[in-house]
């Protein structure tokens, strides 16, 4: 099959047809018709059913199925769907997950919910999500996967191989790139089996001899940036992931910390933007929804009343020369957009490690380059548009001055307010913009009324 | 090792110290350093040196090594970097990448400079490369790389262990994961060998008894989202790529399209900040950032222009009450903010395909619901701020009515503009939040002004 051939996007037949489909509890015509659509097509329809045949159709399907139709969304959205279902039912299926999808669904809730399912689950599989979730889920203890094959150190090739046909069933669920030896006493990992070297190995050979043994390792703190730069480097599938003592707990594969990447980038995004938390969809509840919205529009108006409390203090000349209040929005919008520009590239370059926090300096020459030649440009425009305007050049001359000048103050304060953000480990996704308008808007208000108080009897 | 004990960070001596050794070409010592440095230090350590040091680096590590360490760059960064090189010594270095990396390298020049070193380069590879540079990168054919294993539909398990065992020196480069089973005569791809079926397998069963021959395949068009289902769906590490009459031509792994969607992301982000191209990094050229920063700039200052007039056109209400000059920055920035929210999880769940283009409707309801609330509690705060500065009720009302009008609006709006781009094959991030704000700001100063010029003898 091809992915192309099976793309069918869900009409609103289609639609009623699986709310008839649930109702009647027809489970294997369910699942055909999930099967049937496109697979990005399934989250859309998960996220697009009531609640009550969501819950219906969970219902229908039980948990092996329904686990497996909830691990094609978004992470806090499947977290959103199985907090609204009953909690017997909940941990049914998140029991079905893997053990690094269970962590990351449980950490994605509110953390009474994420407890009451743990006290419906497996004790033993609660323990092992309860650990998993103690890790911060950017560093290698949050991201790892706990299922790995592990083999004794006095095994030999044809040992491996037997094992491998006796479990293929159990193994089949694990992802086998790599065995891992470990020392029956300590528990501490010795190496790693390549399974393509056992396939070049003659069978006799005692596996330690054909182990890579100075394998790259990460420890459960180990950072995403530390884990995306190994895996730049080498050529791995995966990396074991071990405690302070080198006893193995898990392993991290590439594509969990390219995913983990870009969920970041997404959240950083969303962040940004104002959405706090960096998370939304829009079958969130109203209530959750319209609160992460509101708490940064609060902030920003707080923040607005003070940076527009400088053109209070200004009223007079204001009231002289009319037209300088046409001209307040635009320095204010201009400006921290030009800001904005060096913050985005800011926010990135610390992702990507190619800032340092402390490297003020750098970023500060080369934002003052851009800042001259870009402040220049807009001036020009904006003071010819009011001469033109106002036939007054002086009133050209003095929104010119301000908007060249706060240019040049907005992506240098632009440029380094990630920088300090970070330095103080605070997310500068979400403080960056807030902060570095409410700074431009009070400079730049300040310059044009400033220099209009300062020239005004050329303005009126 | 482990990835903690390895961590050494750039300091100023050590830097003198690298340059220094590129200076008496001391290639195994340059090594050296770079091997002592944490991984992410590499591509700091690169993007800081001055061209000539850089292009000396190059030269004396010679183009194997200089194509490892220039891998760990940033795509755009170390295209950058190598179209600041001669032609001759870029197309030694370009050739020594992996096929995918080429055309991706490639693609990320200017078109002429390309194209130079493509002449440059051996005539077979140049072809190859150009070949995947003539799709789109963000579809299989961008994303596949060519190299993989083949064996001919009549051999045994014996036959491929053998040959893995002959060739492993050649292997190790490739991924070795799948095998594909091509016919001979029409070249079409039957079926796909897990290596670790061959493993279990008797050694003289034909490969076709054990090849998954209903194996899930890529077109070269297939798209980011779709080849990111079939990963989300299943559990390969590998796609195989065919053309339309199934030949294959190449696979997409896994990490190789999570990668694809993080870059994707970031450039959302900074597309979104107002970067054109999504692309900046500090070392770039300082024409070609200004140029990027500054193409954003002058559409805002026209647009800024444009809803600025609409207070031009109020100017006697603005007189008779001065103080409406201070709640119109305030009115912009909140509006734009609000909409920029709704923009962000538009964009985000189209991305994700949680969101069709056609979906205006449902976009309308969910941000109607939260622009209500949203804007009645920004309203109440914002009139109770003009109430208690001015002591006058009406002032209070107008910026009340306004901003809660402005709002509801700002967010239909933002919720619905990257899905009108997206029908017209726009990109949402680039276009949608100065379209917004120039109709948000449109909108705002025309409800505060007008609704004051309604109240007039009641506000002074």
């Amino acid at each position: 099959m091809s992915a192309e051939e099976e793309k069918v996007e869900i009409t609103e037949e289609s639609w009623e047809s699986l709310k008839g489909l649930i109702a009647e509890e027809k489970k294997r015509r369910v699942l055909e018709f999930f099967e049937s659509l496109a697979p990005g097509e399934v989250a859309r329809a998960i996220s697009r059913l009531e609640e009550t045949d969501r819950n219906k159709l969970f219902k229908v399907l039980g948990p092996e199925d329904a686990a497996e139709i909830l691990q094609e969304l978004p992470e806090e959205q499947a977290a959103d769907v199985i907090e609204d279902l009953p909690e017997e039912q909940a941990a049914d299926i998140v029991g079905e997950f893997d053990s690094d999808d269970q962590a990351d669904i449980l950490g994605a809730m509110e953390e009474g919910e994420a407890e009451g399912i743990l006290q419906k689950m497996n004790p033993d599989e609660a323990d092992e999500a309860r650990q998993l979730l103690s890790f911060d889920p950017n560093t290698a203890g949050g991201l790892m996967m706990r299922e790995f094959l592990s083999f004794p150190a006095d095994w030999k090739v044809s040992d491996i191989l037997s094992d491998l046909e006796k479990n293929s069933e159990t193994y089949s669920h694990y992802e086998v790139l790599y065995g891992y030896i470990i020392d029956k006493e300590s528990k501490k990992l010795l190496g790693i089996i390549r399974f393509r070297d056992l396939l070049l190995s003659p069978k006799s050979r005692p596996v330690i001899d054909i182990m890579i043994s100075e394998a790259v390792l990460a420890k459960t703190s180990t950072s995403l940036e530390a884990l995306e730069d190994i895996f730049d480097r080498y050529d791995f599938f995966a990396v074991p992931v071990t405690d302070d003592q080198g006893r193995m707990l898990g392993l991290v594969r590439r594509s969990d910390v390219r995913e983990a990447l870009e969920d970041r980038a997404d959240q950083t995004f969303l962040q940004a933007s104002g959405i706090l938390g960096g998370e939304e969809f829009r079958t969130m509840p109203l209530r959750s929804r319209s609160v992460r919205r509101l708490s940064i529009l609060t902030v920003n108006i707080g923040l607005n009343i003070i940076s527009a409390s400088v053109i209070a203090a200004y009223q007079h000349t204001l009231s002289e020369v009319i037209a300088l209040a046409v001209f307040l929005p635009i320095i204010s919008d201009l400006s921290g957009c030009s800001g904005n520009q060096a913050i985005a590239v800011s926010i990135r370059e610390l992702a990507l490690g190619l800032l340092k926090p402390h490297e003020f300096l750098h970023v500060f020459w080369k934002e003052v380059n851009v800042g001259v030649i870009n402040g220049i440009a807009l001036g020009v425009v904006l003071g010819v548009v009011a001469v033109l305007w106002k036939g007054n050049m002086y009133l050209g001359a003095v929104v010119a001055a301000a908007l060249a000048l706060n240019t040049v103050l907005s992506v240098v304060i632009g440029g380094s307010i990630p920088l300090l953000l970070k330095k103080f480990d605070l997310d500068p996704a979400i403080a960056s913009s807030p902060i570095l308008t409410t700074i431009t808007d009070i400079c730049g208000f300040f310059f044009v009324l400033s220099f209009a108080t300062a020239l005004l009897h050329y303005l009126v």
